[in-house]
């Protein structure tokens, strides 16, 4: 053992870690007592962490120490946002109706990694039903400031270096959002590419499992692992005069002067490195995606969380009547009916913009900004729901600073089921992004 | 209380029995106990339900009949399917892994008729993990014919008179078949018209929750309160010539004789009641909807199971391994991508072309013929997947019988989202084809 690698190890990435462990450099008991110790340093600072459990996951890194490799993540730790059940930590759902509640099984998102050699080191904080009601995160980089949400605990303890790689969800823009305004690098993939199971049920229209890592890399290795799929390594190298379509969507009007000098940088650096970079102007159409949105969640998650509002409604929170129950109840039929069928035209409509080749990626702010101050309210997911809603993949890379050095970041939006190709267009742009900036 | 009332109560319909407790000539524990006398009688014979709670069942009965209307549903009993959670009854999924768990909430479809005061009697078998490995149920009308699966309880018991209502869940035909081979009537709505909270994931693009019933109103009115959504019957006098089209599938030749009169027996009777009924020839591209949709579900299923399949291989059928692990460990993501994709495009094209009044429904069978001989295999959903995969809302009738004295069923199907229409066109279809068989 290197003592040299043991010191700072929770800031490697996974890949880094990866090869370390199977260098024989590290080993997976190293690399779990340096994330713990940075979060007994950082902990109370964070509070990115619901539940921790040191000594089933000491038990499995020293079993992983002693055996051959398990797989991709021999190793690795990794967290797992509240919303997702483990069959060996309670979960809350970020609700006080579920304190102690010890589900049977691991959800799928937990249950690969594992299998994969991943250390699960323990469930990060949710909002309430990955709603909007906060809990107790505060950003890493500045605690009175939102961490964002919902996936607030695994994007906060994700950029704090507390673990190298975590589990999110999201429904509106509860991983990309928190990702940035943490400063993690954030990957929501197309619907579906993820199991859902396990996962509490909050708009089954939308609801997708999100990862949050320290690298584009990771992003690729973790998601290798969560869908099941062989690892291949992004490749930036094979992006050729990508066509990037900046799009300022309708709601440019709430972006701040930090987010406008990221997406001015971000074109002004993807051009010099050969992107060919254009203005998408969504239909007016799509004026009316927001609201659809609100419906969509709003009528379902009503009706989801039917039982929790009928035996338990003096613990569920004002924010979710306001955000959600009043808007589902005041929903008619119709009202649903009308916003699934807008969403369908949306999706046709960037499906076919985006075909042939015409738009590689779009290039779009992954926030209206810097993390808000305040730990009341998470921010707005009004960047993200678009792509949401039309089951695109997205990733965030935390390429900037804001006036409060809080993190800034610039997202891209794949076509449709092109994810494979996203993580190397975003490892491409991530790369100009940081040659640049040692440039300048 | 009129004893008249009470001698077959548990035959009555939901809203026969509902006017019957509105006139105070039926009390809810008087229906609750006719439908405990026939599970009794026939419970050796049919095996529906995995869990009674008459204790339970008869208190909130007794609650029920001292107070004032609590809803829609006020003493009708109803059985919810295995798959779906339940706080006060176990869950076990079908699959011994999860004998005696207790989960901690009602999904959705178990809450909402609770709270419009519908009475839970129990929980109804289910094949494993709704999917294809068989629960000990029998067909009602023959205990050796399958009841047809994975809803197999529900219809089972909904058909044999011990329920009135029930919940199922389909992912490829588990409610419309089963329905069809029981002889009752099924309702499978357009993708999340029905809360998916509390339901085992088994393969997220496609899980639908749906419901079985001994009356087209009886479909509406459950479908009222679990969309929680204003009650308003179905219309069949607002139908006039409906625009009929007649879908053989690419798997016509997979179909009985039976299934053969049955389809041209409804043609007759529609035509001759004013309907405009023509061939629907689906693309040549529908030929490989089936593996699509297999490979979805493989691929969907085997990430969902992932905990199963790893720390109880052995309490996993071979069934399953069969059906699912192995066409889901075959499949690539290059394979799941085009699945997903030739799906976007069936459902594009089948959307545009009932658009505009074009096709009020598709008519279509709701399995090959009556229920196969045998307990081995619950049949095969080849009739049903096309329209699971499309998320468009259908309906099966037991309108007719086949050669061994089993119901065959008729299946229309409707635009997605399109439900309400559908089930106005269905009741329109079902007095249509009750009047003809009385006319014969």
């Amino acid at each position: 053992m290197n003592v040299q690698s043991r010191i700072g190890a929770e800031s490697l990435t996974a890949l880094d870690a990866r090869c370390q462990i199977e260098d024989g450099t590290l080993t997976a008991s190293h690399l779990l007592e340096a994330c713990l110790e940075r979060i007994d340093a950082r902990d109370d600072a964070v509070k990115a962490w619901v539940h921790i459990d040191r000594d089933g996951a000491r038990r499995t890194a020293r079993e992983l120490d002693a055996g051959p490799s398990r797989g991709l993540l021999h190793g690795i730790p990794f967290g797992v946002k509240d919303i997702i059940d483990t069959w060996d930590q309670p979960a809350t759902y970020g609700s006080p109706i579920y304190k102690g509640h010890q589900p049977p099984w691991d959800g799928s998102t937990a249950a690969l990694p594992r299998a994969a050699g991943a250390v699960l080191l323990g469930k990060t904080v949710t909002t309430e039903f990955a709603n909007r009601h906060p809990g107790p995160t505060m950003n890493p980089h500045n605690p009175e400031h939102t961490p964002g949400g919902s996936s607030s605990g695994s994007a906060a303890a994700v950029a704090d270096h507390q673990v190298p790689l975590a589990i999110g969800t999201q429904t509106g823009g509860s991983v990309i959002r928190p990702s940035a305004y943490c400063g993690a690098y954030g990957y929501k993939p197309s619907l579906q590419h993820f199991g859902n199971a396990g996962v509490r049920t909050n708009t089954a229209s939308f609801d997708t499992v999100g990862i949050m890592a320290r690298s584009v890399g990771d992003l690729a290795l973790f998601r290798a692992v969560l869908s099941e799929t062989p690892y291949k390594a992004p490749e930036p190298e094979a992006v050729s005069r990508p066509r990037i379509a900046f799009c300022r969507t309708p709601h440019w009007d709430q972006t701040l002067p930090e987010t406008h000098a990221a997406m001015d940088e971000t074109q002004k650096a993807l051009t010099a490195s050969g992107a060919e970079v254009f203005e998408l102007q969504l239909p007016d159409f799509f004026d009316g995606l927001n609201r659809a949105h609100k419906i969509v969640c709003g009528f379902e998650s009503v009706r989801n969380y039917s039982d929790e509002l009928r035996r338990n409604p003096d613990k569920v929170s004002q924010d979710f009547m306001k955000e959600r129950v009043e808007v589902g109840w005041a929903s008619s039929l119709q009202d649903f009916r009308e916003a699934l069928r807008l969403g369908i035209r949306a999706r046709t409509w960037l499906d076919a913009a985006m075909a042939d080749g015409k738009i590689d990626a779009i290039l779009t702010p992954p926030a209206t900004g810097e993390a808000p101050h305040g730990l009341r309210t998470t921010g707005t997911a009004i960047m993200n729901f678009i792509w949401t809603h039309c089951y695109m993949p997205a990733v965030t890379l935390p390429r900037f600073k804001g006036p409060n050095g809080l993190p800034v970041g610039v997202q891209f939006v794949g076509r449709r089921h092109e994810d494979t190709r996203l993580l190397s267009l975003a490892a491409w742009a991530d790369a100009t992004l940081m040659n640049r900036a040692e440039a300048l």
